[in-house]
């Protein structure tokens, strides 16, 4: 299948297929469409499930990901879905589709990076499935997570008026990817010692974390209006909370953070990082919008928890759209395009 | 992977990887192992979680279901993890991951019989991943359900003295599946008509019914002690009854249900029926143990609902092993052998 618009088919494969009724009898309070979809538990309490699926060749291979990254990420990805709603990680199940060259031996190594960030996240694995499979592995998870009743944070809720944060640096994932491409891609054709790449941005790619601390922290006092997980991008996930809320969204080229250690990879590699900030994924950072009220009280907590937290823009009334105010004083639209892992490798 | 232990290669990679403390944090009340982990919920509720994955290739050709057969079957197998712990399901999430050959249409129609199966057992569809994948379709389906607290039919509650019961026969899905694939094979280097394969048999392969029903009478009534779901192979579900519960299963060939489709459909092609009704697997019925004096309170029931019971067999004290009663009155070991789709096909 294309990569073209998952959005789009997701509606044309689910949407009007099941009655009020049936979903109201589920519990359901928000089905398919948000990071994680929201049931009624105890009164004071709603569940959240996700799922996300990491495929060998299409998200990950020898030369990126270790075996035990493979199982760290694919449940951090999971995890951070949860975070994306400001709720508690509880359960996962993990359902594995092995293929022959994949030993006994690499997934217990898989299974040990999967439990280094269960065991890490309070995260209890309670089933799953094992298949074997003709060629690629696939690593399928879904985590519930809990939340309290009415609080999740939608990305339905951005209002005009509201500022636009990211509670972290973005691009790093996507930089740790190419630096780890290059390696691989210039290793069987050279002897000379290549410059190593930022451990940070490896890091990035291959271990990355998901943001339950800050999402709590958005949820518990009440701040967070509307949020997204940075998993596809700045870009796309932007496009989400807009599409959703029905606003737009303005960012500040000079507000969005840039690492030093991706600035100065980029310029060694001839590439504009602003790519990676806006249009690289797994990030993992969470973006959202919150009442302008709570800016100073937001940046004062994130500060003393030692959680990043940066203001990128703000949200205006209008048709659903991403604008960016460049450095130059141009408004100019941000397109709606996402992440693909190795598109450009 | 080599279809070899999986239940041994599941512990390897999961077994004393988290602390008590973690997994009752997290409410667990029964984790990896049965048909689905139990969690704790409401006072009075408990929840199931069960995932099921079908890969092409593995479990499915083009040759032998379509593609809303596939979406049907994938939920099917999920729903009747529920059912083998007597539970109401209520929840699914939906993970595909999509190869090229899987079009928007053939993707479209595998969610009509996803629907299809999901709105006959009123099972809202709250959520899952979209991926691409470079060669074969995989469909991974978690399943939520619930039971009333502490009520679960697990697999380790058999005792010597219970009778083993059996809701329908079994092997018809194996039959189906040999009767598919013999078709596409002759259909290649033949122009005579084929006489058709019994529609019963295809229709238990492409179509199957998850026992719903069946695990709800037996858990509202109190009469399931153990119970599994069929999906492995009669021999294979015996078996983990067996282990789990430390008891030894003997059957009586002369009490195991085999239909007359099947029956006649086996002798035509020169096959011995009972290795499909032993090892034939994705039948869906439910395998269980219960104490002798709910006999025939069971048997009245069942039949008042129109859903065949039948008494195959009796838990015996013993090393944990499964052993048939043949009509000659030999009493010989049952192989711990499962089912493999395509390997005698």
């Amino acid at each position: 299948m294309p990569p073209l618009d998952e959005f789009g088919l997701i509606r044309a494969w689910t949407e009007g297929r099941q009655t009020k009724e049936l979903l109201g009898a589920a519990g359901v309070t928000l089905g398919i469409g948000d990071d994680a979809a929201i049931v009624a538990g105890e009164s004071s309490q709603e569940w959240l499930f996700a799922m996300d699926t990491m495929v060998e060749e299409v998200h990950f291979r020898k030369e990126t990901m270790s075996e035990s990254d493979v199982g760290f990420k694919a449940l951090a990805a999971n995890i951070s879905d949860i975070a994306a709603m400001g709720g508690i990680p509880k359960l996962a199940l993990v359902s594995v589709s092995v293929p022959p060259h994949w030993t006994a031996t690499r997934m217990k190594q898989l299974f040990d990076g999967l439990y280094s960030c269960a065991n890490r996240y309070g995260v209890a694995v309670i089933g799953g499935d094992t298949t074997s499979a003709p060629n690629q592995l696939v690593v399928s998870i879904t985590v519930v997570g809990n939340v309290e009743a009415g609080k999740a944070i939608r990305r339905d809720g951005a209002k005009p008026g509201q500022i636009v944060f990211m509670t972290g640096p973005t691009g790093l994932s996507a930089g740790g990817l190419h630096g780890l491409l290059k390696s691989a891609a210039e290793a069987s054709h050279t002897t000379f010692k290549l410059p190593p790449i930022p451990s940070r941005l490896v890091q990035a790619h291959q271990r990355p974390s998901p943001s339950v601390k800050a999402g709590r922290m958005l949820l518990e006092n009440g701040w967070g209006a509307s949020l997204n997980d940075v998993s596809d991008g700045v870009a796309s996930e932007a496009w989400e909370i807009a599409e959703a809320s029905q606003v737009k969204l303005v960012l500040h080229e000079k507000l969005l953070p840039i690492s030093g250690e991706l600035a100065s990879y980029a310029h060694d590699n001839g590439i504009q990082p602003l790519e990676w900030v806006l249009y690289g994924g797994e990030d993992y950072v969470l973006l959202g919008t919150a009442d302008k009220q709570h800016e100073q009280a937001m940046k004062e907590h994130f500060r003393a928890e030692g959680i990043p937290l940066f203001i990128i823009g703000e949200v205006e009334a209008g048709i659903p759209e991403v604008a960016m105010e460049t450095v130059g004083g141009i408004n100019k639209p941000i397109p709606k395009r996402g992440y693909n892992h190795f598109s450009k490798g």
